[in-house]
């Protein structure tokens, strides 16, 4: 395999391939980068003596993946070519356009694959890269209609050696699923984090854990964000437009409810649903979003309840707690600790197979807890 | 002290005075919730021989929470009357119309003052109430202008009693800090989840830990809801009328991005800022928004550093990882676990001092932990 490009995911995939015996071949524009992939294990340069590869990524900037991935097909006319963007139709039509140019011919595409390892980190960069970013995320495979099917297999081989979940896509469909589940989440979230700039010093203080869960992928980084939201603007744009539609209507809503007296019919009338109706439908059908998320394992949120563990802020305290959850048989399925300022003692959130919470709960309190309460699967 | 109102926070105010040493009289319009909180020991149904109670605490439902407090004013002529509303201006306002109708004198008046212990959860009624819900949460104290000050003491004093953390605002300063805090977070992660209503099923199978934390709190209940927002329409209003402005902007610029080819220039022009920067510009003040949250125990978020290890899905091993942290002597601030459909093995995002990290690094490797990474604080 030739690893085009040792930045995070091309060098996490060199140290993962390597890790599974796979003889890793790689490339980087920058010879610092390269020399420092080298050293860090990511793979070795090529040498003349060294066989052409049966399958080359390009792990490149978005914005050159298309030309870096044309290249790469004239370059060695046997292998099979992949490219890992995050984001698929931009890069097909790129080559598209490059086949129009007369510098790709349609037997070179059929040696082209897509592929998105969904193995993204808030930090970026060779000295990010970790074999065991891969495991368990999941890894699209992305072939376009005229894709040589030996480019799905050996994807496929891939995505197992490294432990992750593969599944098969088109483009259009790929782009529309990270739309909805990881481009338009950060949109929202950024915007949400945007809104704190003009909130009042005092105000901070009281941030919960509610606000602090729903602004942390607001921290990812800007010039990276701009290149992906750019690539996909074709399947953001409607999910987005449908939002700002139904936010829209929020607002309106709110400023009749505010002024119910002046004559407002606050219920449901001849012109429409009454704004307290569109309030509550909004917050009922983010429930409804919510149940659609799959839990761990591929089970439903149903299948999860959480029990609140107080937890004293000293070291080992979480330890002893989830040792005596173990010596008691309950497996944890999730875990979150919530600290408030200058607070004392955590709330442990821990979410247990539905069924088995009573038994957890009386096992701690015998043992001296104190659980803070039970929340029941959502409905 | 007389509770009136003994669901979620009245009946975990109850518990918790009463555990504090104070004589607690209970009253509910519900016969049935009444008998369940006394039997839970929220509190004692008060009788002829009772004594006046000093403070009552109004914890009745927002829409009639300024009657019932009237109705206590007007009862009980000694007593200060305190209600724990999650929204402040409003109940003054109808406090003030009920004294326009002659209901109420401006005597009566200065008896009354606000507070909100913010301690709610995603559940309600008594038989989630809680004596511990309370501590290292904020408990907000609004005094009107003319709120004796005897009123501003009792309430620190409670706050203190629950472990709380008092601050003291006005009503408008209040209802502003929750609208950035809570209400908008509330309505905008109720909005992502309800996009997710038009995913393709497959898309679902994508759902990281991103999504996840940003769509928590959308599984908060619809009637609780729809009575928040509308009573605080005002503050919450313009906070949305400002992410709606910026979401346009976005949708604008991706469909220039969209569209670069056709003439557009992509940088910055006279017009005005690109395309591109706009949404970078949305994700880079997130990024700053986000970095005016305070970590736990009053800390900037920049003082931790988040280190990630395996943990493989057995009951015990998180328990063992935490134990050993404790050997290690370095105290963990907060713990995430990420899980992903179908993995046996999770990674704990382990958040510890700025400085810490090294060490902790160091020795989880030797004792034959994998740590897969390290993420910087937000600068």
């Amino acid at each position: 395999v030739r690893v085009i490009g040792t930045g995070l995911i091309g060098g996490s995939l060199g140290l993962a391939l390597t890790a599974a015996g796979v003889d890793v071949q790689v490339e980087d524009l920058s010879p610092g980068t390269l020399a420092l992939a080298v050293e860090l294990g990511v793979g070795h340069v090529p040498g003349p003596e060294d066989p052409a590869p049966q399958l080359v990524v390009v792990a490149a900037p978005p914005d050159v993946t298309a030309q870096v991935v044309a290249q790469a097909l004239r370059e060695h006319p046997l292998a099979m070519v992949v490219d890992v963007a995050s984001v698929k139709t931009t890069v097909l039509e790129d080559l598209a356009a490059l086949q129009d140019a007369g510098e790709l011919t349609p037997g070179d595409l059929r040696r082209y694959i897509g592929a998105h390892p969904m193995a993204g980190r808030e930090v970026s960069g060779v000295i990010a890269a970790r074999a065991d970013i891969f495991p368990g995320r999941p890894f699209v495979i992305v072939p376009h209609p005229d894709s040589e099917t030996r480019g799905i297999q050996m994807l496929k081989a891939i995505a197992t050696d490294l432990g992750s979940l593969p599944s098969i896509m088109d483009a259009a469909t790929h782009d529309a699923a990270v739309a909805h589940v990881s481009h338009v989440p950060q949109v929202l979230s950024s915007l949400l984090a945007s809104t704190l700039l003009d909130a009042e010093p005092q105000a901070l203080n009281l941030v919960g854990q509610g606000l602090r869960d729903t602004t942390r992928i607001a921290s990812s980084d800007p010039r990276l964000w701009v290149e992906i939201l750019g690539a996909n603007a074709e399947a953001i744009g409607p999910v987005l437009e449908s939002a700002r539609d139904r936010l829209d209507a929020v607002i309106d809503a709110l400023a009749l409810v505010k002024a119910p007296k002046e004559g407002q019919d606050d219920r449901s009338s001849e012109a429409g649903p009454g704004p307290r109706r569109t309030i509550a439908g909004l917050i009922a059908d983010g429930n409804q979003g919510v149940a659609r998320i799959p839990g761990k394992h591929g089970g439903g949120t149903d299948s999860f309840v959480t029990v609140q563990v107080l937890v004293p802020d000293r070291p080992g305290e979480l330890g002893r707690l989830l040792t005596e959850m173990g010596v008691i048989g309950v497996n944890l399925e999730e875990i979150r600790l919530e600290h408030s300022i200058g607070q004392k003692t955590g709330v442990a959130h821990i979410a247990v197979e539905l069924g088995r919470e009573a038994l957890l709960t009386r096992e701690l309190e015998r043992r001296g807890w104190t659980v803070a309460g039970t929340d029941g699967p959502v409905s």
